[in-house]
């Protein structure tokens, strides 16, 4: 399978870029990559990478396809794919469109990644919005909320398609057997919620190829109560930035409280391994990155401050998807939906 | 200034409810207070209470009004307060909405609670929807969230005016001066978010009578960037959800973590005052009940697993609500609000 990367998305690029490209390639003996990048800043990069030998190993399956131009976080997502047809985004996602490549993986901009996906690659037929799909930094049984920010105002019908394509990754990429699909409520009881949520869940109840197991509050889904938590991109997004700043502030608040005192600093570092164990589970570069589900192809955001680690991970993560037959499995569950009246 | 207590609401009534009410009047000799509960019930509980010689001293501040019905949290709340005329709820709130009483405090159904405030006590002129306010459970910078789940699918001048309201009672009641107040959304710009996001952002940015600080996303609610989290109460209920999940969700994977190794328990022996105050600055009950705002009274919502001292802190914040002339302020501050069109 080839899978080409956007060699300059993201905090650290090209470098980390190159080096997690060049690290996949030689995990995995059946991917190809294509780097989408200015062509001398690359070679010069892949010049630089630190076990040349290796490289040489590996060196057929890499290819660069120029791509001067570069689409940055800061930029209008859909003017700058309008403009910048040279850009890493257009020319990478171009080579997905022509059925060249089978993913596509970046670092960069998450409006350009999905504006680009829609309308370069292109929807599934029958999907009406692509959705992102994160694991939430939650350590043993993983939850895959979906969507995670690339839809607003999502009509109950898109977040039965949500629920549908989460069900297929959880199953293909992630391992999971059957799994459980929870609608992200304030309340188990199928009045619960506002009006999008009342109506999706009397959506969701139909015969559905996904196993619905009800409305799940979010301190539910967090204790396991289900595998993917289907939600507005809206309310999945404050979710997900809560999770991360509560997180966050839980460590924080640990360190300070040991470092205060000295019995607090003997225990800090006795309890060392189990504060590593522990921030290790909630990384995302293990974790991996965020697949934007329903367009034609593998599209695997990573995230923007990524390591070589993480950009290895998010192209492992683009080869499962592959491999799991995801987009086509979409394709075919797409019309067994039951879905709303407004579609 | 008088205050009726619901005798029979939460988990462990009466016996902690009247012994918060009772320690209450020991440490607040300006307040008087209403049991509403079946009399012989609250005598019976009333003569169990610890210590007689200090009941003995405020028992002239103490009254039981006979309300020998209970509204479970089970029932529909408003079917419920029409058919249960003698429910603490219908018999506590009617004396408020005489006047003979200021504030009416609850561990009881939230439903009924809200329910009750609006239709017995009343809204205060030209508030749209009374809202629940929550103190977030983060230590330090205290963080004030309405609405934490009265009202799904609010209209953006509903959200202006949750901000207002929480703006005063951070004022008044948390002693935080020209509370900073800022909207939930997934992003800083102004066009960030949803419609209803979007919309209300364009409202607060008029000339309100409270300091709108802008956009703010959960992550960095959370890291202290406002005092008061202005949010359609089904995002705000899931926020709120979500914090608690991640808390209790931390806390079990560390311990888990230390009890796992000889180290860890060691680690987690001296760490245990650490641990202690941590677990304590998140303890719903030295953060208070939810005040109800919007409503003529002062109406607080204490947690349903309420011990004694969770009753007493409840009371104590509907004094504050009272002493600080929160109703009066948001009734003078609702004509000046800049607000939509729609309303």
């Amino acid at each position: 399978m080839k899978i080409v990367v956007d060699a300059m998305g993201g905090d650290f690029a090209p470098k980390v870029n190159v080096d997690g490209a060049i690290d996949a390639l030689r995990e995995f003996a059946d991917v190809e990559i294509v780097l989408a990048g200015p062509q001398a800043l690359l070679e010069e990069t892949i010049g630089a990478y630190a076990d040349q030998d290796a490289y040489a190993k590996v060196k057929d399956r890499l290819s660069i396809v120029d791509a001067p131009e570069v689409i940055s976080t800061e930029e209008h997502p859909v003017m700058a794919l309008r403009r910048k047809k040279n850009s890493t985004f257009v020319v990478g996602m171009d080579i997905v469109r022509r059925k060249e490549a089978q993913a596509f993986v970046s670092a960069g901009s998450t409006g350009a990644l999905m504006a680009g996906a829609m309308f370069k690659i292109g929807r599934i037929k029958g999907i009406a919005r692509p959705a992102l799909a994160t694991m939430l930094p939650v350590p043993g049984r993983p939850l895959l909320l979906v969507d995670a920010g690339a839809n607003t105002d999502c009509k109950p019908s898109w977040i039965v398609q949500f629920a549908m394509m989460g069900s297929i990754y959880a199953d293909k990429v992630m391992g999971i057997k059957n799994p459980q699909v929870g609608l992200l409520n304030i309340g188990v009881e199928a009045a619960k919620g506002n009006e999008q949520a009342q109506k999706t869940y009397e959506l969701m109840e139909k015969p559905q190829p996904f196993a619905f197991c009800g409305n799940v509050e979010a301190r539910d889904a967090l204790a396991g109560k289900c595998d993917v938590l289907a939600a507005d991109g809206f309310v999945g997004n404050v979710l997900l930035k809560n999770t991360e700043g509560v997180i966050s502030m839980l460590f924080g608040l640990l360190k300070d409280g040991l470092m205060g005192s000295a019995k607090g600093k003997v225990a800090a570092l006795l309890a060392k391994d189990t504060f590593k164990g522990l921030k290790k589970s909630f990384d995302s570069t293990e974790v991996g990155g965020a697949p934007l589900l329903g367009v034609e192809g593998a599209v695997i955001k990573a995230h923007g401050n990524s390591n070589a680690r993480a950009i290895f991970c998010a192209i492992r993560q683009a080869r499962q998807v592959v491999d799991g037959g995801v987009v086509d499995l979409i394709r075919e569950e797409v019309s067994r939906l039951s879905v709303g009246e407004e579609e």
